[in-house]
């Protein structure tokens, strides 16, 4: 039997208000370097810790080990980040959809848009990844494509390319309507748009990019 | 006779100090959005003010119109952002470079995306752009290309791709070298490395993608 969601928390800033809103009983739970104690604050015992634990500092680790939590160290002077090695163990899972939280909280852009790139290496690896935080739901798509969004309190919807063309975009229910266009990287025409129905619709017919859903803080 | 920098301050969180630190007396300064009001609360007057401004207000138009600032009002329902319509405003100046501050302060990360995709959109009008905060400095880079970068208090230094690969990266003066390697998009090989002598550079044969310097806050 597959699982179905794993939660991998990244080292990013996260509340534990929001994990506890998004972690439900039986998803597995990851947690990348920080993101072991954001859980364990959060009142969650992860099943894996992961990382070479730079940040939260060794002394943890016994303690981690009486919970049951496995621990997997990782060298300093590795080829991945922490967030990259957790999402490659997460695999071994063979989940239907990976969760990763606390992966844009930081405040090095570095970190984040290397997580935000994860979305693509996990879809190239056939699994589905959602990246979220209050603010923000982010997921990768890949020509020919077809995306669902349900109106909720992420409001905007911004269709961003990450190739360098988003080939033949069209949209239903959404406020600015787009129709077959093709859309440039590095142009914003695809930004804050809105769903006007209670469903929206996203199509393309080539290229990879991401969708966000956003709201105002 | 040209410029040599605009500055454009976008909408994202952007402290007064770090602006103070930052722009110079000869420097042309435009503000996007709330921008604009991060560059009067810094004790600028911005020599032009742009953007839709659903979030400042048009109620301060007057007054700032009062201080000698130029106003360009942006239709809310237009196809650019407001920092996007801000850079279109920069290139009139012919400027040598566009550094773009506050443009990853914000909780949205659509927005911060769509910033950083600015400077590719830079780039393609042959002007160099630094998107830079109080943590970070991200410029855009297309091969073949070199980059030196001068050690500073942004010490990790950061290769993310754009493209699906960047090819044959090398780099000299860096704790964790690399020689003719292709970096491939979601991986996360190229991040968090460190300059080990004063300077530091960075060859590309082929690709586009980003270099960031950044640090821990």
């Amino acid at each position: 039997m597959s699982i179905k969601r794993v939660i991998v928390v990244a080292g990013g800033t996260v509340a534990s208000r929001f994990l506890q809103e998004h972690i439900q009983e039986e998803d597995i739970l990851i947690g990348a370097d920080h993101g072991v104690v954001a859980l364990l604050e959060a009142g969650f015992i992860p099943h894996i810790a992961i990382g070479d634990f730079d940040t939260t500092g060794k002394e943890n680790m016994e303690a981690w080990k009486s919970l049951g939590i496995e621990i997997i160290p990782l060298s300093i002077m590795k080829d991945v980040t922490d967030s990259h090695a957790a999402l490659e163990h997460a695999l071994t899972y063979i989940p239907e959809e990976v969760h990763i939280y606390g992966a844009f909280g930081g405040a090095r852009m570095d970190h984040t848009l290397a997580n935000i790139g994860l979305l693509e290496w996990l879809n190239n690896h056939d699994v589905k990844g959602i990246m979220q935080d209050e603010t923000n739901r982010v997921q990768f798509i890949k020509g020919p494509a077809k995306v669902t969004l349900t109106k909720s309190e992420y409001h905007y919807i911004s269709v961003l390319p990450v190739s360098k063309y988003l080939e033949k975009v069209t949209t239903y229910g959404l406020v600015y309507p787009l129709q077959e266009k093709d859309v440039c990287r590095g142009e914003t025409l695809g930004i804050s748009n809105e769903i006007s129905d209670r469903t929206a619709m996203i199509t393309i017919e080539n290229g990879v990019g991401l969708i966000i859903e956003s709201k105002d803080r």
